[in-house]
Formats: C-alpha cells, sequence, structure tokens
C-alpha cells in the first residue's frame, strides 16, 4: 500500500468522502495525487515521493513559485514580529496603498482571507451603496462557495439566489435583458476577469462587452464588479480588465495575491467608499500581517521581474509545444485563455473522458495537468521546465492517440 | 505626531473609515491603539513603541501566546516543506484524526478559513441533511459576519434572513416556541457554547437549556449546531458543552484552534457524514498544511501543560484581583463569564461611559482591555503578569472612582 492510499484510507474514516471541495482527487483524472509533501519552485512531491512539474500552482495561488526567496523573507521578517495581533499592523497600510497605486480604478482597499469574502463583500457594498437588491451574474460562472454563489444547490434554499438574474457572458444583448429585467432594484454586475467556466473554453471578456457592462452602470448607478479572483496578478498589474480599457467599480481578488498566503482583497472608487465603510466587514484572521507583508513581496517582484511577461512567454511555449504534438499525434487537442491562465480542452469530449486520460497519462510521466480546469503558470517556470513537460506530454499524446478516432 | 496617527491618516486615504471590521480602533475605548508592531507571549507593542499586557489575545485567537516556540518550530518545519499546495498535506488527516479523538461528538471534521465558514458551512450541512430550511439562532449571539448572521443590516437583504427564527438563550420556553414556529421545516438549532453576546453579561449555558436543545433533534431530527469559534479549546478540549454533558450534531471552530494561524473546523457525527460529504465547501487556502500543522502543535500542547487549568487559574486571579479593587474603590464592577473568557461591565453603565473610562485608564497603564467584549487569557499569562496588570488596573480604578456617584 503506498502512502497516498494509507492516507485515503485514513482520510476516509474522519473527513466526509475522504476530502472536501474542488481539491478531492475522485475531481481529478485517475492518478491525480491526494496528498502531497512538499513543494520547490513550479515542482512538487507526492506522498509517494514523485515529483511533477507543477501547472495547476495549487490551483492558483503559486505566482512567483513555492519557497520564492523574497517572499519567504518577507515573511519570515513579519512573523518575528507578530501576525494576529489585536490590530493590524503598518503593513496593511502599505499594501492598501500599494494596490490604490498599482490598479487604476482603486481609491481604496480592505482585505479578507477567501475569494468568497471578497466576492460576497463586493455585492454587499454594492447593495448598501445603491439600496437595491439585484445581481447579475454569467450563467456558469464561479465566484465561490457561499450559499448565494455556490455552483452546487445542496443545501442551499431558493431564498439565498432568489435575487440573481442570469446573463451570458461576452453576449451584450443577453447583458442588456437582465438589466432590463432588474429594472430600477439592480445593485450590481458581477463579472469574472475572463471567461474561465469549468470544462469550457476561456475567453477574454470582448471590449464590447466590457464597455456594455460599464455603460451599465452610467445609465443605473449599479455596481460593476469584475472578479478578479481567479485571474488576478496573471494577466494585468492593473486588474485583468485593464486589458480592455474598461474599469470596474469594485473588485475582488485572492488566490495569487500573496504566492499562496491566505490573502483576499477587495478595492474600490470613490463612490463605492462611504457604503464600504458602513458594512460590516470582518473575520478573526483578516488583518494577519504575515499574508500582507506575503503580498508586498509578490506584487514588488512581480513588477520587478516582469513576471506577466514571462508567464505569457512560458505559457505560449507550452502551448506552441502541445499544439505541435497534438497535430503530429492527430490529436483533436483545443487550447484557449491566455497562455498565462490557459485550459487544454479536447473537441468532441463531452465527458472529458479523452481529456482524463489525457492528464492520467501526463500525470503518470511526471506534469501535472487538469482536464476541465484552468491551468496556471509561475514565475518559476523556465524554459528548461516547460520543455521537460513537453517531454512528457509528447509521452502522453502518444499514450492515448490509438484511442482517438481517426478524423 | 506619532506613529499610530500617522498611519491613521494614510489609513484614512486608502481604507474606507480608516479601518474595517471588529478591530477598528474607532469601536474601542479613546487611547486603544490602531496599529500594532509586534507581540511575544501575552505582551504586545504598538506602532507608538508602548508595551501592553494584553487581556484581547487578538481578539481570540492567541490561546498559548505569540511565538510559542513549540508552535513557531511546527510552523517553520511544515513551511519548509510547503503550505499551500495542489492538495492537502499528511496534516490535515492527522488533525482531523487529532479532533475527533479528542472531541467526543465528532465523528469527522472538515476545515475552512473563517469562523464564519465553519458557522456557514454547518448551517449548510444540516440543511442538506433535513431537507429543510428553517435556523434557529439566539437572539443577539454572533455567529459571524455573513449576510445570514452579520449584527449590521447594511448591504443585507431580508431574504438573507427570511428562514431565521429567534429565541432567549438560557430560556428554554421561548426554544420550544422557535422550534414550534419551525414546525416541519426545522434544519438546525445554532447555539453558541456560551452566552457571549456583546456588551452582555456571560452566561454559561444551563443544563436544562442545554438538554432541551438536544431534545429537539430527538423530537425533530433538526441538526443541534454549537458554535464554539470565540469559546472553544478555552474551555474543555472536548469541545465546551462537555461542561453540560450535551453532545452537539455539528460544531463549529475557529480562532484559538492554531494559535493565531488562519484555521476553523467543523466536526460532526456520523448522522451528518453524507450530507457533509454532498454540499460543496471549498477555499483557495482550506488545505494550506501549515496553520494545520500549527493547529496539532496548539492541540497538543494544550493538552500536555494542561492550558485551561492554567487559564482558568489566572483568569480566576486577575478577577478576583479586580473584585477586591473594585471594592474598595467603590466602583459597581460586574465580572461575568467564565474566568479564561470574561468580561469586566459596570452595572448601570448602559452607554458603557465608566468601562470605556475605565479601559482608557487601564490602556494608558499598559493593560490591554475592553469596555463591551468578551476578554481572553492564555497560557502565556503567569501570576507575574497577572499581579503587574493588577497594579495597573488598581491605577485605573483609582482614576475613575472620582467619578462614580456614591451609592
Amino acid at each position: 500500500m503506498t502512502n497516498d492510499s494509507a492516507l485515503r484510507d485514513r482520510a476516509q474514516r474522519v473527513i466526509p468522502g475522504g476530502m472536501f471541495g474542488h481539491l478531492a482527487a475522485a475531481r481529478q483524472a485517475p492518478g491525480y495525487p491526494q496528498f502531497f509533501e512538499r513543494a520547490e519552485g513550479c515542482r512538487t512531491w507526492d506522498v509517494n515521493g514523485r515529483s511533477y512539474i507543477d501547472f495547476m500552482c495549487s490551483w492558483g495561488p503559486i505566482v512567483l513559485g513555492h519557497h520564492d526567496p523574497d517572499v519567504d523573507a518577507a515573511v519570515r521578517a513579519q512573523d518575528a514580529l507578530g501576525d494576529c495581533m489585536d490590530g493590524p499592523s503598518p503593513r496593511l497600510v502599505e499594501l492598501a496603498e500599494l494596490l490604490v497605486a498599482q490598479i487604476p480604478h482603486a481609491d481604496w482597499a480592505l482585505f479578507a482571507k477567501n475569494g468568497t469574502d471578497a466576492t460576497t463583500s463586493c455585492v454587499t457594498i454594492a447593495r448598501a451603496a445603491t439600496g437595491r437588491r439585484k445581481v447579475l451574474v454569467a450563467r456558469g460562472a464561479y465566484h465561490g462557495a457561499a450559499p448565494w454563489c455556490t455552483p452546487s444547490q445542496v443545501g442551499v434554499t431558493s431564498e439565498d439566489r432568489l435575487h440573481l438574474i442570469l446573463y451570458d457572458y461576452n453576449d451584450p444583448a443577453s447583458l442588456a435583458e437582465a438589466v432590463a429585467l432588474a429594472g430600477d432594484d439592480l445593485a450590481a454586475i458581477v463579472v469574472s476577469a475572463i471567461r474561465h467556466d469549468i470544462g469550457k473554453r476561456h475567453e477574454l471578456p470582448t471590449v464590447e462587452f466590457a464597455r456594455a457592462a460599464r455603460a451599465a452602470y452610467d445609465a443605473t448607478g449599479a455596481a460593476l464588479i469584475v472578479d478578479d479572483v481567479r485571474a488576478g496578478f496573471r494577466l494585468h498589474e492593473g486588474g485583468s480588465w485593464e486589458l480592455v480599457g474598461v474599469r470596474p467599480d469594485l473588485a475582488a481578488y485572492s488566490k495569487a495575491i500573496a504566492n499562496g498566503q491566505p490573502l483576499a482583497a477587495i478595492t474600490g472608487n470613490d463612490r463605492f467608499r462611504d457604503a464600504a465603510s458602513r458594512v460590516f466587514l470582518t473575520g478573526s484572521f483578516w488583518a494577519g500581517a504575515v499574508p500582507m507583508a506575503a503580498a508586498i513581496a509578490t506584487l514588488t517582484k512581480l513588477h520587478a521581474v516582469d513576471g506577466i511577461g514571462h508567464m505569457a512567454a512560458m505559457g505560449q511555449r507550452f502551448r506552441d509545444g502541445l499544439n505541435a504534438q497534438a497535430r503530429r499525434y492527430g490529436v483533436p487537442l483545443e487550447q484557449s485563455g491566455p497562455p498565462q491562465l490557459p485550459i487544454f480542452l479536447f473537441r468532441d469530449d463531452p465527458d472529458f473522458a479523452l481529456g482524463k486520460a489525457f492528464c492520467s497519462e501526463a500525470v503518470a510521466r511526471g506534469v501535472l495537468l487538469h482536464h476541465n480546469h484552468t491551468l496556471f503558470l509561475s514565475v518559476a517556470h523556465t524554459e528548461a521546465d516547460i520543455d521537460e513537460a513537453l517531454d512528457a506530454t509528447d509521452g502522453a499524446f502518444r499514450a492515448i492517440a490509438a484511442g482517438v478516432p481517426a478524423r
């Protein structure tokens, strides 16, 4: 029995279902490890001692690489002073100033722990500011695991979602219909920074769609909320919608902001400052100083090393190599999304059987991918890592090519 | 201008209202510092270089003392391996096993980041298990800052609370009325481990009340949820309701569980295991290994040193000393709650003017207290610390005695 299976057996006894949430191995392709022992740079080791080149990056948070020396130094220095104290440390102000300086729409910032805290707080602030209730969200978008937004209906009441109205991402006409349906009760339009629905092609927002969302504010006073939790700090330092030249009123960040330290942030403009000061947003660890020190170090280094440019280049190198391999083996690979934040799908693969087979073969060859979720590049990925990963994926394509119908 | 005022000025520009949540200095007695520089054992230093004997313990999390060497060693060792990885580390299983071994009602555990995550997850699991909607909460109780439970109504819709029914803590008749009102739609009874409403006398649950809450399950199948976020691991290692011999179906923990590292836990019994495996509970950092390693070290040490007994003894020493001082100066101090988790109020002080004056005088003398919130003891508080704090409170009582009307 391997270490991983022994731990899974023990976990079955003391964790419902053996593991909760998005990290449950049962949700991944066969062979994906459940338990991890350590991580370094862009590599991770499972409890069986196998190492992987990691394109999950802990499902987003690891943006500089594990054990980045600058972030580690900032963490150690702040931890020697204090982390969870009776109030915030000066790092709170320094980090808020950094975000306000770096993100054009931001006049202020607030901090929390989960991406869900950040998206939920944006909605609460929008409702407080407008005195209205309706919230528009895109069909199939993920904004967290709280009752109002969880993709699961289990344990959730219909009232939790009573004021949600759905629209289609990148479809201005659908957005306009939803705005009309909300009428004079429209509090907020929530939109993912990019369209990154599970198991679907990823898309950047079109300029037309982003402008339509922005125009809805000017017409109604509702808040435009960009959920930048997954994409934030990988696409643009100023917030992902700088790519399309449209600025939100409120934005939610988490994941990559502190290179794996637990932190979320909300930024907003002055129209929503008063409301943000009136809502009650709090948590036992929300003022913790160590994650804020880590965030300052992370954002500073991302800028200094052009981390976004590097991730884009490494992601493109990986994409080009995979496309060449897929063509060579006649496998209908379909890559989409920005290269820093890609998704790999296969055409005519509705149940992801081919995707899972490919990921299982890649995992067996030391490369961690996912069959229907966004992948992530990090600054720690080098050309040599990408090329080593491509050697492994070449083998994975060859292994599955036999089972792909000729076309 | 002091460092604290300079930081407050900077914060006013980039944080709505200057600070959010329960840590905002505007909510505390005048003189309470806003920004903290460092902390060690039961002492903390503000950014002006003033030190305090700390009876806030970071509003609960610090249970062994800041920079406890055993917890720090566990944090360093796990951090050298990995924290936020592609899946959990073995610490997840070890911590769940520890909780199941230590907490009699617990057959399983789940983990999150905020106390609010834990209480909300308990409610979701209860609704999933029962297929019902109504949730009973005590009037004035605090269960977190999510829309369904926040004490503020700002930005919250009436639907967020549509299925809440209120009862009075320690009042079995009121609870029975609420149960009857819920009828066949009762999903859960949520009850704080002790009654620790803000600005109110703290009370242990009566055995009669606790049994009535337990009996409601047997009659209806609804879940009995004990919110042990604030009191957990300071009153009883097996969960606070072991004190009254009543076992919940589900319980929520956070704060003290990892001595300041961000972590929350949910425990439950086998009747709710299947539902817990079906709800979607997740967050980017919920499987982080460092806080789990810290929790294992914290709970192990609390047991090894009889931390609860020590906190009770130190709290009692402080209480006895304060009572003697209050009598000597003719100040109508009213202490309540368990000595590890006390609250200090003054009779006939509806706006807390006297309490604030006392806390301000204490803060000026190097002791951090609160005028209307639960206080916390830690294992790091020694007899010498308590006696030093009592020297300071003697001065604080003397200073306010002049303004107290004779009776």
